[in-house]
């Protein structure tokens, strides 16, 4: 039997959270859009002739990428479309860190807690990990960078609005962390559709050690599109564009992904409905003892007022058909993440909580 | 400027075969099949729901690996499913092959001509190739064996039907090449709906160091929708799967992919008269003085006859407005590979090639 490389042998594969097959579940565990995509973006997949399945479809997704650049102010050679927004990080890593060979040097830097990809895909690249603690109220802590630099860190990754907190930092703070910062810093903005701003303006400047990440997957509904995107200097662009699959994005998609942008009118008001149920579900989570982080994304962070164990709770949960998620994890286990849903949904879970606490 | 890994800066990225915009092309280079896919995919596709789009898929492709088993006689457990059949030649890669650091050990081997990514991917992930060519009649060397072996490739790379040739090796062929291989054999099977057999009883039989790629692009008229699969011991695919993006298959893909493999009735009939369309080529050439080379698949490999440089004849036709592919490589360069069309397309360019030489 071949033997696969020691580092993949090793590998804890990353944990999706549960995908129950049935609509019986009140589903809050994945951050999903409690809103389906647009109308326009049915009629897209809908309309696309089979031609454009029988043959391969536009290698670059120029007409995705021109679509991109007109909604954020920049040229077609600061965009790359991706499968996910995890196809993106994967790209950097692969372009920018090194396998470790037995060297410290040369992998990404992270703040703790973060998305639980990152050191997977890490360790699918063998490459270092340099984690630093985020401080006691989650905001990040003054030393990242250095330690970063002095690690020798090739990639530095910043979610923001942070996941799975909801925290959200300034543009100027993370202008002054890609000031600083001696590698490629990747500002992960998949919740940015919620927050009060991005951080657009470092790509226009022109800073060439910045890329953002963008998904379809929460703010356009699109979770089940798989569609992403990069936004970077072009040389940035350039460097990923050598390591992608040749026809990394299909033709449905990439005609679905230029819909949803295209329509921004209904894309802004599925969100004011999230923002306006991430308050009420605050509010109400707070009325009844959570403590809960305030929020800039689809989701909210709370811990359960005294003696609830967040996993216990969980569990209780779950066993009612209403799944949210659970992390096992240091600074995390006593807090249960939430996805806004649609008023049903954030009543059914309200009710639920009351009868179990 | 982040600086990228030394590899990438080096790397001369895959050319796809050129994809005009227009519909006023024959487009005759890049192997797509000339039959649009099944009306059910069609109907796959457009019905749909929206909800599908607005949560996650399904992260391992449940149904579409029970449809895949079922169609080949294995188990789910054998089959994983890929964004193409692109993404399963990387996983593998991922998973198998070194890193160099300059070490010659741990890499690919392949036998020459070959698909032109193969090389590619193995600069990406920073891993030796191993090249053993091909004898005059592009049948495969004796020693191609040995020489991985001494090598230390941990992957061996067979197209079978064999591109860019059309040449095919029996399944006994392919077996005693796994017999003696002490890495992973990857037979790349993207053409082998055009072929008289596949090797699939070599996955059936349980060997462990033999992987299939099938792609849904040529053989089900799906190059616009990137699906591929792989077919192995259940070992195997659960290491690809490490490594695999969390989600790299979209719902809409999933559900158009099981209504192709599920609607064989039709893809029989397309691939009967591609067949049938490639033999007419073939002899049509044949009387207009080419060398043609006996094709297994849906292209032909030819040699313009003599004092017709086929770079030329390639300039001349894509004048015309029809496209074939020029390979600028040693034993390819005076040849032009030819898609099986349809019938009127093989007229337009038979015609053509007539009043040119």
């Amino acid at each position: 039997m071949p033997r696969p490389r020691t580092n993949i042998q090793r590998l804890s594969p990353y944990a999706p959270g549960e995908q129950p097959d049935t609509s019986a579940v009140t589903k809050l565990n994945t951050n999903e859009n409690p809103y389906p995509p647009s109308p326009a973006v049915m009629e897209a997949v809908q309309s696309l002739p089979a031609e454009r399945l029988r043959v391969y479809p536009p290698p670059l997704a120029q007409p995705f990428r021109a679509a991109a650049a007109e909604l954020h102010g920049l040229s077609p050679d600061n965009v790359i479309a991706t499968n996910g927004g995890d196809e993106l990080l994967r790209l950097i890593l692969t372009c920018y860190c090194e396998p470790a060979g037995g060297n410290a040097q040369g992998g990404i830097g992270v703040t703790d807690p973060t998305y639980s990809l990152y050191p997977v895909l890490a360790a699918i690249q063998d490459t270092p990990v340099v984690s630093t603690d985020r401080k006691d109220d989650f905001s990040l802590s003054p030393d990242t960078i250095e330690c970063w630099n002095e690690a020798g860190c090739r990639v530095g990754m910043i979610v923001n609005p942070h996941a799975p907190t909801g925290r959200f930092e300034t543009t100027d703070t993370l202008r002054k962390l890609s000031d600083n910062f001696g590698g490629l810093l990747l500002i992960d903005e998949a919740y940015t559709d919620f927050a009060p701003a991005d951080a657009i303006e470092l790509v226009r400047d022109g800073l060439d050690n910045v890329i953002l990440l963008r998904s379809l997957s929460k703010g356009y509904g699109l979770a089940g599109l798989r569609f992403g995107y990069g936004l970077a200097h072009p040389v940035v662009i350039t460097t990923l564009d050598k390591a992608r699959d040749s026809y990394n994005t299909d033709a449905i998609s990439q005609a679905a992904a230029v819909a949803a942008i295209s329509d921004q009118a209904y894309a802004q008001q599925t969100r004011e409905r999230v923002i306006a149920q991430r308050d009420l579900l605050t509010s109400e989570l707070r009325r009844r003892g959570f403590e809960v982080l305030d929020s800039q994304t689809n989701f909210v962070l709370c811990t359960p007022p005294d003696k609830v164990p967040a996993a216990d709770l969980y569990e209780q949960l779950k066993a009612r058909n209403i799944l949210v998620r659970y992390f096992d994890a240091p600074r995390l286990d006593d807090k249960l993440r939430i996805t806004v849903g649609t008023p049903e949904q954030i009543d059914k879970l309200l009710n639920a909580i009351s009868q179990l606490i």
